[in-house]
């Protein structure tokens, strides 16, 4: 018999990850946001609850991430099945966190499980993809990718969507820092140059292809080497007071390198143990608090499975 | 005791890969140029002989890439040594084929071992590359670097100078038809545009992402969607008659990816199978025949050694 009622959890996710702009992103073992699905008898969508995010979600079905992501699912199955979906925001809106893909996925893969597992992991990407089009006005899909999959995960290309997920060769760390400003994606998107210089392009690609053969092999070295972002940070990091000291100051205490999550203002640093990374985290707080700006300090490992369904 | 001459091979090389502008490169085994070096008594670098250029090749000391090559090897060891050259032109000039690179690296790879190999082939690279300031105006590694080390091989920056050998895990065949036209680098570098919008640049970034990760894992499906190019191809394709129609027939005979190597107007595939190569070089070298252009067709697989010393 099918359960009527399940919670999911799904994680915070680095979208970019400096030389992968609108490319690559990875997941965090922690914070996440959840849900609790409740199947209804009639074929409502119902978005009964949200906590956690001092009433700026709007609890309409049509509006909402997390409901726009399962009637994206119910309607690709053909299926009349009502649910009431309450949702607990751990992730703050706007911090570069993947928070709207977080909250849609979760319901995801509570709808998903509560149905039997009709699709799998791969083949919501598309219908969490939704979410991030009613969230941010463009239907990306490297922060819901990862969030779904775990890991790194390449979005290769969208049309037709090609996802690729990175063999990661060794146990790697993450620290999130989100300073308490707030930027929205659409914003952050808008300041960038609509176009390149040829050698940028050339110094970005030979990033990426560095940072890749770095997971894999694994080389630290040239993971860190390659966590340069020529597009974007060179831009966005205006808006993130004492960025460039933050930077050194990571890399400082060990971490393999650092930049901005997603488009900011949450910036990341990657280490290669649990203790360099809670020294990179204490730093970037520390500079922070030189600015007035209180922060939220996160580390945790790469999550390596994605979304969960939470027993 | 020391060998007092040697003879060296030093193979044809394709750099840009599609999707590795600037930064990639791979070695095949054939064809190559060849060197013989002779030490002499007294201290003068001498090119004796260059057979195969049809006389276009300077005999100038100063100015041929071999030479140049083993002055600049020379002036790091404070050796005053003085070699006889005599260089064997198998890669025809301005093909795209890595013809200056290779006379420049089997003059070295000869000279190291006639001094009994004071260093190792990644500390060559730097010495070969002024063979190519020397014969197109800029010091590029992509041809040198996998020429050197074979395989396929990232140049993820120049300063300071940063290459990583990609581990392919399955054997490879490469086709190179070369028509009988010659493009000069510089020229084609001209006609490139100084800028790229964004959107080709996250494309271009998926894409080299992409062949890395099929050429690691090994998936051959992923290779060949990644083999593609957004900032060269679409401008040089048009110096190369027939362009669109060559990668459709080699597709078509089971090629995985087909491109431009390095500048031009060589054209090169990739296949599985030496059965798949030779019927990718045989449509190719049909379709240009379409244009009354004649075509030397090489295959071979993708060489993991690089330049070898001769017995």
């Amino acid at each position: 018999m099918k359960p009527k009622s399940v919670r999911a959890f799904a994680p915070a996710t680095v979208a970019n990850v400096c030389c992968g702009f609108d490319i690559l992103g990875f997941a965090v073992n922690y914070p996440g946001d959840e849900v609790i699905l409740t199947l209804r008898d009639d074929s409502k969508i119902s978005v009964i609850a949200i906590h956690g995010d001092n009433g700026k979600l709007p609890l309409d079905a049509n509006k909402n991430t997390a409901s726009v992501a399962v009637q994206s699912l119910l309607k690709e199955l053909g299926s009349n099945q009502g649910v009431n979906i309450e949702l607990f925001k751990n992730l703050a809106l706007g911090s570069g966190m993947g928070s709207s893909a977080a909250s849609g996925v979760a319901a995801l893969v509570a709808m998903n499980h509560l149905l039997g597992n009709p699709l799998k992991r791969e083949d919501l990407v598309r219908h969490a993809m939704e979410s991030e089009r009613i969230a941010c006005g463009s239907a990306h899909a490297d922060n819901v990718a990862p969030c779904l999959l775990g890991g790194f995960v390449l979005v290769r290309e969208y049309h037709p969507l090609d996802l690729v997920k990175i063999p990661v060769a060794h146990d790697l760390f993450c620290t999130l820092v989100h300073p308490h400003l707030e930027l929205k994606t659409e914003d952050s998107r808008r300041v960038l140059k609509p176009t390149l210089p040829l050698k940028d392009v050339i110094t970005q690609s030979g990033n990426i292809a560095g940072l890749i053969l770095g997971l894999i092999k694994p080389d630290f070295e040239l993971i860190g080497r390659s966590l340069k972002d020529v597009i974007a940070e060179p831009i966005r990091s205006a808006f993130i007071p004492g960025f460039d000291q933050l930077r050194s100051k990571a890399i400082e205490v060990g971490a393999l390198g650092f930049g901005i999550s997603g488009s900011g203002p949450t910036v990341f640093s990657i280490s290669t143990s649990y203790e360099k990374a809670m020294a990179s985290g204490e730093v970037i707080e520390q500079e922070f608090l030189k600015y007035q700006l209180a922060s939220d300090v996160f580390v945790s490992k790469i999550n390596m499975e994605g979304a969960r369904v939470m027993e």
